[in-house]
């Protein structure tokens, strides 16, 4: 570990929570140098939902850097993403009657983020952009602008201007549509219509928030009423985190733009999608790019892993585990203390330890005790006081059932 | 190629000059699906200095993926980082007496860039930066506020603030050094010391524009007179591209911070560093993050490169293929035409049309005829007005001789 | 008029709905070059509430002039300002036990505004500020960005930046100050803490918007919970607009910084002050200035003003005369409409026709037939919509009889 | 004194250099509470060419007030504004071939700057504007950020942004206008084609530096080739200070835009006016505004002013006392030190000690010893390092004698 505190730059984080040197990881165990076993329901922030290694997808990837397929080809034509493209279309657009054209951004989501937003701003002449209080979507500065943390944004060493933070609907003491109609129509409101309005349908780093599928309707609808893009930022709980293969399928709505990331590539690798409504796609050549934008073993995985989805029925399990860790929190974990607080959709879920811990940091408390037993867990929301679960999709029965016993153990002992 | 014509956004731009879909490559050769043959000066944007698929490193890699190594970890501790870490150290760093810290950024090289200028304003408690005429940093709003092409910042949507653009040396009729001495000594100058300078010592996209040593030596001084941080962004012209692996080693400068990329992980997966010297390292954790800073096939590639490098001698090797390329140029192409220029350093060589061209798009044409003859190139520079000569530095004399005809060819034929 | 059709710009506004040309005025009396005669319920936009050329001030003026004191000194010390200074020191400040230092700035409000909100910024380092939606305090771009108008703010030509528009209280659904409090101390509500608060007591051009004196004194409150500058823009209707002489002593609250203009001098002589507590006051010398913030015709009438205003008891006066208009108002003219609204406090009172006009500018007409029948009276709000009684406070009880009845006859032609 | 030392905000500057109380003046003499009388080279920043209570305006300020003429009126039609206007067109404008519109605006330079600036983004669609090193526009965060004063700057506790800063042409190494031509015109500059360029003929708080008539017709040449709108702040250096009315006049030029204010009004009163060439006069009503832009006894001595100036030939006097100023710098003081400059143009002239000086401040000692001795004289330029000699263009000759030996001795005393 010498190596690591001697030349890698104090912006580390994770390996100050998890101070192992991992070698090996398969579905949903992690092992370190020493050979420990862990359980993984951190996932990889989320960009690891058909587990470690799978091996539907790994075959595939190995065969095509056996053949000599290109590995980088920048946007140039290439067979991995026709046939990528091909599959999108056939097995995740076409059934759910989505027409949208696809950018392959550089391959990550603050990028995807950073194209849908001057996309945005194309289409309709307009600067502004309006994000959700809670929000994350990025630390490149046109991401970051529509980010909430504030911690986050002194780090840009600028001020960061153009974006209205307009308050989440489940905590806002009034009906949040109409109060941004009013900002949009009331002359005097100071604030212009924006060009944009970017969500996460379940706000993740935001310590797992999720919006009901009626405001997204509503939201769908205020977004038609104005001429306003809706972008949703669907790279932490799209890939079927929530269940669906998009998070916002439950609500019937189809956003005008659609970020994807993290998990798409399958096996972990650097990809990012930027889906776009046809009529909104007024790009000019490499308006918008980014060197790795063709990662071409991120499509091949990418193939694989929505086959390896349907095949598997993925959805069908997602729901199932969901249960297990709803059930298991809400019998086990919450009447440990009457303040905890348990939210969540499909295998993002969050135990909130705001009310119950005082001024302690028993959320870290817990996250710290899960990983000397053996469980790999993080945190999230302001402070980070939620304990976020969320295992890969593949995760079996009994590795689950023992991670949330360890957490539930992890309760005990502090709470 | 229906499905791209389809589905794929508009942004799409390589597509659009070599219209076939590329399959298979080695070194320095592509195939597309009917078996055609190209050979290859682009270079995948400069990602590929090593060749396509190159056998030493592919090896590593795949051995990897079949041991189930950890393919995603974001910034944890991992046995493939480490090892590359002490590889960089004790191969790279080491022997050219540099100090760096080193910070493995999410996978992109704006990212790269977007992390170094916040630890700039960090550190100087200073919001705006210096960049030179003829820069390209990247797409990010962040990168894109430092990078000088109009048509690109257009793309913004939004004005992009707080970057004073200074003169080239090249072409400033006067001393580029005393003109920005002046700005900064002058309390009538409008503008403020900046934060950092960040430079390419050779603009690639700007149209192959090389700074001398000695403006390198005499800027290096002048941010140490006034406390500047100087950036190098060696995100196309290092890893070896012009003959040492840091463009700047010719100069006998260490610069404050330098971002790489590209060529890095040796094998075209998205990978980035910054280098930062340890006394400007404090950043928090996570200050600046992204999900795929930790892509550890590319560390696994990355070290493999350079033992590679050394291995093959790509130094010496990348010193002759440059000779041949600058003799060839000097020697068969600008006798054609006496208002072409040429100018370049080791492996990343232009022949500018600017002045020989007119109104006509000359160096467009050469280009495209390069294409139909077998020959992958692209262009830089103002207009795109020069044919930028970027072939992997492993490439063989044959095909470099072969290409380097195939051009004088298409401008025998157009000029 | 021709000369003015012929060379005034198209940015000339009070022409259009006024078409005569004013050569004399007396108090509350305007007279055009054809001698006809009009009751002022304008006062100049609050400029003139001791009357058009109050003869208590028009004679100090004269004397001055004609004994050549200075007319005009920058910031040099001055008998005028140093008279002026040791009045209002004794008159104002002191019987309301305020402690403020004063800056004579620039000589209009805007300026006043700027000044106020530069030294907000470095006293607390921060960048940012809160405004209220309906607010307006100018027209330069500092003032313009805490100014809510998006007409006006369009005219920019250029995005405004670092304001956030906090929503009024009157009109919130929902605990305002505890929504602001959620912003402040929420670490993802995506705000950083302001600078600060800028506010209008009655917003005016906003439509006669009256705060509460409890929000006023939560507001206070709130600022000193959080070390946030309160700066209070009293130019409209400070000056005893709305009975006392600053419109906030009666919730009983001071200020951090107080802006005045308009009426301060007595004779719509331009002029303006910052009244600054004075640990705030770390201005640099001259770090604010202007050319004219030393007019010393303005000083001589401001301190006649005061004199006046304590000689003729202006503050019982105003509270008589609110009296007559506010039960006018309830008794003759929103009976007319059940839809009518009215609001206001002390001399500047509103009769709000948005409910009851439908698609129809009747509040433009009802301004309109006013002209035509001797009464100069302007409308605020969104759209217009709000008719504003602001007469002199020096107006005569049958000027003010006949101007309200001028009114009801115009509302009752077009409701 | 006491109460201004206990009572006014430290950001007073004047006072600290001129530490009397001033009570009356004349023409070219100043006098402090004690009766010591002062000769005047400052004239109120400019603001007095036609020296304090000139007699000939004053007499018609004086029937003016007493007849009970408006005196404020914001943007109607007055008769007052009429005559101006009409005196304006007729004397100023028609015979020197102009054709303006005339905007009145708020009465202080810097928002006329402001207005200029909005309607040259307004007219253009262009968001950024070019500005010369040296520059001085105004304090208002529009005109600031066309100001180079870093340290005024730095007092508006934010970012100013837009703003290119060109090198002016004295001091460039190269030709000024290709350079700024090259910035247009190459794509790869960063910097878009700016709305428009804004100078001052004379930078007068720069440091007396005069552009040459070439210049300036270069300037004219270059703006229109590349439909940039150039706007001339003649508010220091107009209304006659360098001999013509403009100071535009002597190279030919006409400007898209002309802001005036300072000696606009002949009396020291609050005035200021931009005028627009009618294809630019786009604005909307009320587009840009302010209280006080009606400033009627100001209009009143804006009148006199001109009239006065056709009668006592105040060009020609003008040209004569530059004379004579000019002959004895370079007679009696030039030859103290051979390093001291002169510069300036009509009846503003500069003597600088930059050279001469080394780390000492003597222009401080110079003028400080000049006051002393009954001399009101301001320094300009960086680090005030230029003692700036503008009389009124009224002085008499003895006058300007007096005043000029007296600055010979102070010199003398300290260099």
């Amino acid at each position: 570990m010498n190596i690591f505190e001697r030349i890698e730059s104090n912006v580390r984080s994770y390996s100050r929570s998890f101070p192992v040197v991992f070698t090996k990881a398969k579905m949903s165990k992690m092992y370190d140098e020493n050979g420990n076993e862990y359980i993984d329901f951190f996932d990889g922030a989320g960009a690891l939902n058909y587990g470690h290694n799978n091996d539907f997808i790994k075959s595939r990837i190995i065969e095509y850097i056996e053949s000599d397929g290109i590995s980088h080809a920048l946007d140039m034509f290439t067979g991995a993403k026709g046939e990528f493209f091909t599959c999108f279309e056939e097995k995740i657009l076409k059934p759910r009657g989505m027409n949208y054209k696809i950018m392959s951004s550089a391959p990550t989501g603050t990028n995807a983020v950073e194209a849908a937003l001057k996309l945005a701003r194309k289409n309709t002449g307009r600067n502004g952009v309006f994000a959700f209080t809670g929000s994350f979507h990025g630390m490149t500065i046109g991401s970051l602008s529509v980010s909430s943390g504030k911690s986050i944004r002194a780090g840009a060493g600028e001020p960061l201007y153009g974006t209205t933070f307009v308050p989440h609907p489940n905590t806002f003491p009034g009906d949040c549509i109409a109060y941004m109609e009013n900002i949009i129509t009331d002359e005097y409101s100071g604030v212009e219509k924006p060009a944009a309005i970017i969500l996460e349908t379940v706000q993740a780093e935001g310590g797992v928030v999720v919006m009901s599928d009626q405001f997204l309707r509503d939201l769908r609808a205020f977004c038609d009423r104005h001429d306003i893009i809706m972008i949703i930022d669907d790279i932490q709980v799209g890939c079927g985190r929530t269940g669906k293969f998009f998070s916002f399928e439950r609500a019937g709505i189809i956003p005008d733009m659609v970020t994807l990331s993290k998990s798409i590539s399958g096996y972990g690798l650097p990809m990012s999608l930027v889906l776009i409504k046809p009529e909104l796609d007024i790009f000019k050549p490499a308006e918008h790019n980014g060197t790795f934008r063709g990662n071409q073993m991120a499509f091949v995985g990418a193939k694989a892993a929505i086959e390896y989805r349907e095949l598997y029925k993925l959805e069908e399990k997602t729901e199932e585990n969901a249960k297990i860790v709803s059930d298991f929190v809400k019998e086990r974990i919450l009447p440990l203390n009457d303040k905890l607080e348990h939210r969540g959709l499909g295998m993002i879920q969050g135990v909130d330890f705001r009310h119950a811990q005082g001024d302690k940091d028993i959320a870290g408390m817990v996250a710290h005790e899960c990983f000397l037993n053996g469980l790999i867990i993080e945190r999230a929301g302001p402070n980070d006081c939620v304990v976020k679960i969320m295992p890969a999709l593949t995760i079996e029965k009994d590795e689950l059932m023992k991670g949330l016993e360890i957490i539930e153990a992890a309760v005990k002992k502090y709470i």
